[in-house]
């Protein structure tokens, strides 16, 4: 609990934990000021994320190279989990697929534009491991057309029943799993030094012992589920307020608030000059949406959600993320940044989210 | 004769012969029995492309470098030409559409997904010549979008009389055979150090005698055309029977069946840690079917086809030979692979097959 | 005005200029003589164009290197922004787009595929700076998506209306000049090294003394704008006659003439084995296109134009635009050319342009 307490005071952003027991009281007392719930359930994810991402670090850490690796990389996304987890349930499946999508088009455009920016303004020129990026780029550009075939197909051909979509969802998610696990043995046990640089721990900073690592990580995902019930709740009519559409809300506002603890540490290695780590979170990140999160959330779907989900997204979203990925490929390919190369990326993230905010897309 | 023999018992894939006096008989007998007549005649097929190419390569051999490298090139894909110039005559034109198609796709990423995962299982890491896998890659890259140009274009403008695209699909195939002429010049003239170890030809091999090639060359391409007119008389009521349609057949079966030979020698290669030749042999391939194969149909079509054959492919066709030359690209862009590299390769494969098996496109 | 003759004499292109005074007075005599107009407009164009290259470089040369290369690359698409302005303020908006996608088009498959296949047929092999060519293509290809967004996004949904189209335009380009703002900052300010090599400018040209290049670049503005004038009155009907569409003559005629000089100076840069300049200019000369050219096309038409101009493509224009930029992006990847490579470039752009001789494209 100390430690805990001592790591709140260290880390700025923990001082937004006081939005927890404020958005949940918040909730009984005025279950009806959804634009408030709204705010300050976003406010109270945003730490918690990093706490979960503390404490797993933490876990990892204490359990040795490959399982810890393992936890690392499947716990990693858990903040984004458990909200699309949320959503499923309460049937709003644009919610969720927009947040997959979005996901995906946010670590790749504003993580890596936003590192490659912050990291350019403090280095002229800054190199990083050309070899491990342009696998990582790889792995992720396939992993993403893996999980775009079935929109695209679907769209050319325009012949897809609703119950072949389903059924090539289903198999597609088995395949991406499959290729999922393939991939941990890959990175975590046959071939880990072409991944070494992307460990997300910091070298100096203080970890939990495993006793509060794990009452840390089954409390603090408890905290998140609660508040994500209160965020997809409030959601919907917030959006109205502020005129945004679901879409927009998935694929802009929860992406960045889910990640916020990855972008932390992303943007803290870009500002040291280890890009190599930077761009190994913000790659990683989004092919592990790709290949785990997805398929999860759509085998899942069969068991707590109203109406089973596919994986077949609205045309412009499949657009969006084929650019983001090519884009992700050509960036990393030179092995070279500086900050112009972070201002391209963000440009088309700003045009992105003009575009969302100003075209509701309809999905199915 | 000896020598035939001798090769024949060396090679295992060879005993697969005796299918080929099987399936010409069983022709006779039993006429209508599609099922058993097309296994039987891809059987028979896969030893007789093994043989065809052995003889090629043992004529090449003999003539030298330049015309060696040019019939080598040129007839590298006769087994897959004359399966097609048979659906051809018979005016399967969405058979042949699909072989082409399937072709390209088949051996960019099934070819280079099994070559990467089999060296990658015997070596930690292996390295290949990046410069010329580079340039291969862009070569195939540019052939494909030559040839994709008219469904491209006409999708997106979707106002492509069926006499525009005829007349287009014309004076493509002549660009693309001049195209292919320049490519010979290229590659076996004053840039052959490029491709230098992607020669087919093994240096430990047993080549026939040029008596011996030739009238094997002669007498094997009969025997695949005979076999081949088996094969697409009992094609499409086979392929019912085990729920296939055409164009599964053409994109999967076709494509494997005529390029057998060829895996397997870029299967050995990789194995032998040469994963130059591999890269070497499917691109190389698949450039030539988009150079050579598929104009040289269409223009042949004008002769001994019932109607003309355009060079207008199905959309989703489009999709995926774009992503398998775009797949193709990055894979081998950073000169470096290990056996996830393959997988991942072979996972969307596995997704292009699961979709096409699903989903019967339909074809104009 | 000795020396304005002098380089006259020196560089035979400039020979061309004879037809100014030619079509002037061609104009007044034959109004009707579409067809002749036509012609003589476009040979008075061309060495218009080159003289207002040489005024630029001049009059950079003299005003330092930030200001000077200021100058050279905003109005080194000048005769491109003229001609577009004249068509703008006749109202012939398919024209203007189709010769800003042409411009990109053009300048990365023809004034690239020429100058590799020029440089090739001097040198076996030719290599360039792999790392800036890279960079310029990665700005090349983000440049171009973020100019193709309304479109692509559009057509993937089709609901845009025509007012949400207006908007995202508006916004966009506001946002595409903001971006080439920072992209001169980052070119010719914090890494001017890495465009060194681009600079147009030749050691042993003989430049304008200031006042000479300021009075050239003032009068021959005027001359080119003249001369616009009438070859965009006497396009449209001289089109008709050779059986052009307005979509052909923007896109290949107003492209190449346009960017004549460019040209020369790129193929002699290639001849003269420095391709890193070609590169240089072919890559950067596009980039200026879509982020400044296009964006003031659109604002100034709400000034000049008796409709407003959006951003929206036809969408083979984008296919063609997308294919353009990642066929550069794949062919400076490897940092290597021969001959070859160029034959394919301009192989692509054949194929383009016959089918846009054959299709014409309905634009909105």
């Amino acid at each position: 609990m100390k430690l805990l307490l001592k790591e709140i005071l260290h880390n700025k952003l923990l001082w937004l934990l006081v939005f927890v027991p404020v958005v949940l009281v918040a909730q009984n007392l005025a279950h009806d000021a959804h634009t408030l719930l709204f705010v300050l359930s976003v406010l109270a994810i945003v730490p918690l994320a990093a706490l979960l991402s503390h404490a797993t670090e933490s876990v990892a850490a204490k359990t040795g190279d490959a399982v810890g690796g393992l936890l690392n990389a499947t716990l990693g996304n858990l903040t984004e989990l458990v909200i699309a987890l949320t959503a499923l349930r309460a049937g709003q499946l644009v919610l969720v697929k927009a947040s997959v999508a979005g996901a995906i088009v946010t670590n790749t455009l504003f993580m890596l534009g936003v590192s490659l920016l912050l990291g350019g303004l403090k280095y002229h020129e800054q190199e990083f491991n050309r070899i491990s990026a342009r696998m990582q780029a790889g792995l992720l550009f396939l992993a993403t057309v893996g999980l775009l075939v079935p929109s695209a197909l679907s769209q050319a051909d325009s012949v897809a029943g609703a119950e072949f979509t389903q059924k090539l969802s289903v198999g597609l998610s088995v395949l991406l799993i499959v290729a999922y696990a393939l991939s941990m043995l890959f990175s975590l046990k046959t071939h880990r030094e072409l991944f070494a640089s992307a460990a997300h721990g910091e070298a100096g900073e203080s970890l939990f012992p495993m006793g509060v690592a794990l009452a840390t990580l089954a409390g603090v995902t408890v905290l998140v589920a609660m508040v994500s019930h209160i965020f997809v709740e409030s959601v919907q009519q917030a959006a109205e307020t502020f005129g945004m559409s679901p879409a927009f809300v998935g694929f802009i506002v929860v992406a960045i608030v889910g990640a916020a603890a990855e972008m932390a540490s992303a943007f803290a290695a870009a500002r040291k000059n280890r890009l190599d780590m930077s761009v190994g979170i913000a790659l990683g990140s989004a092919s592990q949406i790709a290949l785990f999160v997805a398929p999860v959330l759509v085998l899942l779907s069969y068991v707590i959600a109203p109406s089973p989900m596919n994986l077949e997204f609205w045309p412009s979203a499949v657009v969006m993320m084929l650019i983001a990925t090519m884009s992700a490929s050509l960036v990393t390919n030179s092995g070279r940044s500086a900050w112009f190369t972070g201002v391209l990326l963000l440009m088309v993230y700003a045009i992105f989210a003009m575009t969302l905010y100003l075209l509701p897309p309809r999905v199915a």
